[in-house]
């Protein structure tokens, strides 16, 4: 009988594994995608793009087994050759190349020049071309770093006790409810996408006290920003037992503590290779009430905005940079939004009912996670929905949870692909996103 | 300015803090949910859910500063008291309760008898109440082991080189297309929910060699049965570089090995609450193909089965029961399936065209896993499309990925319920899901 005993061990050896050992003048079998081809007659330079990085080959007329017109930019290839220390390769090393296989060639040229360190085409003609632009070694860094920022939630999270959770994304009726919501037909009943886990998250603290979920969300917004997606990855938390609010923005803080010190350790290339010098500081997070963020931006910009509700994207912009001038911060957590902006299961303050025990987190100024403390007590709740007109039809699980104890708690939701824009400085956030749907764009 | 620096240290314990040090004698501070009171007149048992266990606390008549009267079920609480050492107690130790404070009280009785070790109620129940039937730590258990099948499954795959990715779920045409997808109008145009990753990761492989991704999937299959979900969540690789289509069940080997020390090591606790005593063997999993599968099954149980191009349920499950006493495997890889009965993508075996380099595992009987090599040749790839009758409409940028080179590839996908019922011996896939769709469910 055959067997499968476990991973099966490669010939080809990855540029890591090269550089842990001392192989200068070994024989070495290596693989990857033809990235260029810089042909000097006598000698080219072959450049293959491995999942690591860039490794530079070096193919010598009579030298090599073979000839440098074989060789085609796009295919992929397994070379065996030698290593060399190589100071002005990006790996330190090169490989003097004996002998090539092809694995596969392309049908036809690139439509995109994707060995340039960043490609210089427009947004648009980046997302039609979305395969072949993300082989561009800037583009695939971003999309690490998103990695990371999700890999450390989890991980984080794990280790302060939380438990990862699956929640349902087709459902009868949403956590926000409205007309942001895509509908669908489900086996014949109306049904919808899940704007947010938020319902779901709270059913699960009556289970497990602390729970996460990393997944995708829906919002049916016509709003057509830089800001926006119709769907995007939504990091959830929800924690119980919490004395205040602030264990929440704690839990948070943490997170990003945890998080910043993953990427330096871990994705020091990809940092490196986006130019991301100076991550940011989050060793101390101001806290600001939003009623007086509001008063400090229109004193020290004299501006005034005319929402007293909510922040507008401009104003949250000016707090990020008052926040960074006079407090040398990166992140700011705005605090007590007032009721009337949040949803029904914010808890009030109950020192003053108009304001929410809740915040935002402004990353470079721009709102990158919403949460808060939620209402816990069944009756409370029930007050809550009948004050703003709710229907509990359809409700019923949701208010069980209530109806049956809850301890005190809350969490919050942080927009996966912001927090990336943010941090690679992008503008827009369909750079930071593998494949966006926006009002307009439903492939690749 | 206020400021948040972190995570915010509680005052209230945990079971594994307890244990960790010697508190013996000590005056500690625990909070949870009151699971169950037995109220012996003098003295009363407490016992606590918390995220980590049962904990048992004891008040006494007398000696407490409260009445037990004012203590319900269900009620969350903080109390204040001391640690002793009692074998009998579910972690070893008790504590003697001084004083409560009670943070919530629900609004009515339990309707489901959480606190026996098993619920003795029906399925339907269990879905119907299912914020409170998750209570029951039998019930969270199960789940606590998906977090592990999950967690292991990225884990492995981020130390062999794999980057994780975030694809979209609504598209403008589905990898596997036909009846089974739901649709639903995405800004005025016609829109599905994917039923697989599939196309996105392939166009991934082109970006880092190696890429997985943990996320729903939608299946609009009218299949009622024990073993279909309309929604589940997937767990997707697909690698680069592979020289053979052993190198991905060598990589799912690798995990389901990594994972099951993962839950020996992690989830004991757990384990234990299910009485799973012994976990699947993994050092060696035997691989059969197809069609002698099906020949030994004929054979050795006399039984003949209609479908000469796929498995049947009662199939798979002989072939499980084969493999575990002829070889004592509870894993089976089942290789080289039809050709006619698997995608366009499929690799044909060059050996013979009417099978497929493609495989399925079984866990005791049931399939877990599809996977395979797939077609990178853009022209290998036109032709068989076209041998299928299939349009290129709405597929160009898939076919980008290939036109512009592409490495030999394959992946997989597997079912985590599946898994998780699998490894709980639970007889329906609902058992193991927290919120399951099925044709005729859509809530909670």
């Amino acid at each position: 009988m055959k067997e499968i005993r476990g991973v099966v061990k490669k010939e080809t050896l990855e540029i890591g594994e090269i550089l842990a050992r001392d192989m200068d003048g070994c024989e070495v079998k290596v693989n990857g995608a033809v990235h260029t081809i810089r042909d000097m007659g006598e000698v080219a330079f072959i450049v293959l793009r491995k999942r690591e990085g860039l490794l530079q080959c070096v193919w010598e007329d009579g030298v090599s087994e073979f000839h440098i017109k074989d060789i085609r930019e796009a295919s992929t290839v397994e070379f065996t050759g030698f290593v060399r220390k190589e100071e002005r390769a990006p790996q330190g090393f090169e490989i003097r190349v004996k002998s090539a296989r092809i694995l596969s060639e392309p049908a036809e040229p690139m439509p995109l020049q994707i060995s340039k360190r960043k490609l210089n085409t427009s947004l648009e003609a980046k997302l039609n071309y979305r395969p072949v632009s993300l082989r561009n070694t800037y583009e695939r860094a971003k999309f690490r770093l998103q990695e990371g920022l999700t890999r450390g939630f989890r991980d984080f999270l794990y280790g302060q006790g939380f438990t990862e959770i699956h929640t349902p994304k087709i459902g009868a009726k949403s956590a926000e409810g409205g007309a942001n919501v895509f509908t669908l037909e489900y086996f014949h009943k109306p049904a919808i996408l899940q704007q947010s886990p938020q319902f779901y998250k709270q059913m699960m603290v009556g289970v497990y006290d602390r729970v996460f979920e990393t997944a995708p969300v829906f919002r049916a917004e016509k709003h057509n920003t830089k800001r926006h997606l119709n769907e995007y990855t939504s990091l959830d938390f929800e924690m119980g037992y919490i004395d205040s609010f602030e264990d929440i923005m704690g839990m948070e803080t943490g997170y990003l503590q945890y998080t910043m010190d993953l990427l330096a350790r871990e994705y020091a290339a990809d940092l490196e290779i986006l130019g991301i010098r100076k991550l940011p500081r989050t060793d101390v997070i101001p806290q600001v009430r939003f009623d007086e963020a509001k008063q400090m931006v229109a004193e020290k910009y004299d501006r005034q905005f005319r929402n007293p509700y909510d922040l507008e994207p401009e104003e949250e912009h000016l707090i990020g940079e008052l926040f960074r001038e006079d407090y040398g911060a990166d992140f700011v957590f705005v605090t007590h939004y007032p009721s009337k902006k949040r949803p029904f299961y914010a808890m009030d303050d109950p020192e003053d009912k108009t304001y929410t025990l809740s915040f935002d987190l402004l990353y470079s100024g721009l709102e990158i996670t919403t949460g808060g403390q939620r209402i816990h007590n069944y009756h409370e709740l029930l007050a809550k929905m009948a004050e703003r007109g709710m229907e509990t039809e359809g409700m019923e699980s949701y208010l069980d949870t209530f109806k049956y104890g809850m301890p005190p708690h809350g969490g919050l939701g942080i927009g996966l692909e912001r927090m990336t824009m943010q941090l690679t400085g992008e503008e827009n956030v369909r750079e930071v996103t593998l494949f966006p749907r926006d009002l307009s764009r439903l492939t690749p």
